[in-house]
């Protein structure tokens, strides 16, 4: 029998939740079946004055992760819906920003609608944060009372990404599949 | 009478229509009240297969823009409303890239709405693309039957930035007065 050489897999992967008030991020590295929680944090959005401002404070945040963690992918919680127009408006360019300071590093990005993100991670598309949180705290061993809550579910779409084994086509299936389902909401 | 130093009071504007099937760009050089068209151009994106590929198309554009011209100013066409929520959303992250690349070079960004770049350019909100394209014709001394159709948009909020007198406030204050108008849109 030859001897199996030691492989490290090891892969590093940026959970970005990027919304108009809150974004919160998670930095997690995956070798093999192990996950280690490298990073998790979020930014206050409301409390800088203008729209331009908060978006340049996420684009800052996201490219200095990028920088300090040098991630292999980056994972995207992205709703597909949302209350309004106008919120939508403000949701996609949060969106956007974030996008492009990985887009900027070459770094492929996948998105995962929360229902998607929350099934991967506890079995369940309903779960409520506390399920997705409690099961995360067994995942990357913190301590579930740590509050963290609102870098969640950044964590989730990290670790989401790892078990849908990074398939970088996720994102342009689900959208595709959404224009299929609903031609009359593209213009 | 002491004699008046000549001054050079030249500031060039990147002007830039990101949507999500086409975006319009247009560079202009203002001195005094002289204008000078630099550059313009669209980018087709509906060749590109899918949605991370458009965005990322967007970025490097823009940014490429910013590195050859070194705009002082960007200024960019962005509807508040649109069809429906999906697009929006679309449309907010075409805006979002856009708006990081600027962001990510330090330039400040000012918006427009549609009818405000009519008015500032034609005197009429709701004025044809060809009336502004002919007022464009006139100040930026090209011809009018040029094919810069898609890029009239970009070049005129360029030109409306100019004449708003460069106020960065007026992105804020014209979302401001959205949300003061539409509490009820914002959630």
């Amino acid at each position: 029998m030859s001897k199996v050489p030691a492989t490290i897999n090891e892969k590093v992967i940026l959970g970005v939740d990027p919304g108009t008030s809150v974004m919160g991020y998670g930095v997690i590295c995956v070798t093999g079946s192990k996950f280690k929680l490298l990073q998790y944090g979020v930014i206050h959005l409301k409390k800088y004055p203008n729209h331009e401002i908060k978006l340049k404070k996420i684009f800052e945040r996201v490219t200095g992760l990028i920088k300090d963690y040098a991630p292999d992918e980056v994972a995207i919680e992205a709703p597909f819906y949302g209350k309004n127009i106008q919120s939508m408006l403000k949701l996609g360019r949060a969106q956007g920003v974030a996008m492009a300071a990985a887009l900027s590093h070459q770094i492929p990005i996948v998105e995962y609608a929360p229902k998607k993100v929350k099934m991967s991670v506890t079995g369940n598309g309903n779960a409520s944060k506390e399920q997705v949180a409690y099961m995360l705290a067994g995942l990357l061993s913190f301590n579930v009372a740590d509050k963290l809550m609102d870098a969640t579910d950044a964590l989730a779409v990290a670790v989401c990404h790892h078990f849908q084994g990074g398939k970088s086509q996720v994102q342009s299936k689900s959208w595709a599949s959404f224009i299929k389902k609903n031609p009359h909401r593209i213009k």
